[in-house]
């Protein structure tokens, strides 16, 4: 029997340079308040790990790029990139 | 006049093994409903880029992992891994 092979694709999502980012603004002075004063400046971003089986990591970059754009990143406000994590390998 | 050099750091955080992810299944459900039907699984991380005046990054790098765990990282539920994304060098 044949195991199924995936492989792990992170989508790490930051915010463009100049959009808002009330988060990090909070977390910023909540840092400076208790102790590291010299916290310049804090932004917050987002990733997704997705699990794809297959062993061919070019055609799963594509899909992934194409999951990016259908409903996991907002252009207009987000910039992202794609790391491999893991695999091929089996499922663990 | 000397300008101010800065580290950017980047902390990393996931939830631990076996914690509860519902956003990552509602997008996993999602993406596969949208035609990306062989997703596997979803789980869904987020990231703190820290700016932080000098130049020692060991220094650098305690300051941000007792910042962890002060405030950004919930050790019950969450891990976590810090990298360098830039610097030092004056800030941006």
């Amino acid at each position: 029997m044949e195991r199924l092979i995936f492989v792990l694709m992170r989508v790490v999502v930051t915010l463009k340079p100049g959009v808002q980012d009330p988060e990090g603004a909070t977390i910023t002075d909540s840092l400076q308040r208790i102790g590291f004063a010299s916290v310049n400046r804090v932004t917050v971003g987002r990733h997704f790990d997705i699990e794809i089986p297959g062993r061919d990591e070019d055609r799963i970059r594509r899909e992934v790029e194409k999951m990016c754009e259908s409903l996991l990143v907002n252009p207009v406000l987000q910039d992202y990139h794609i790391e491999r994590i893991q695999g091929p390998q089996p499922a663990g």
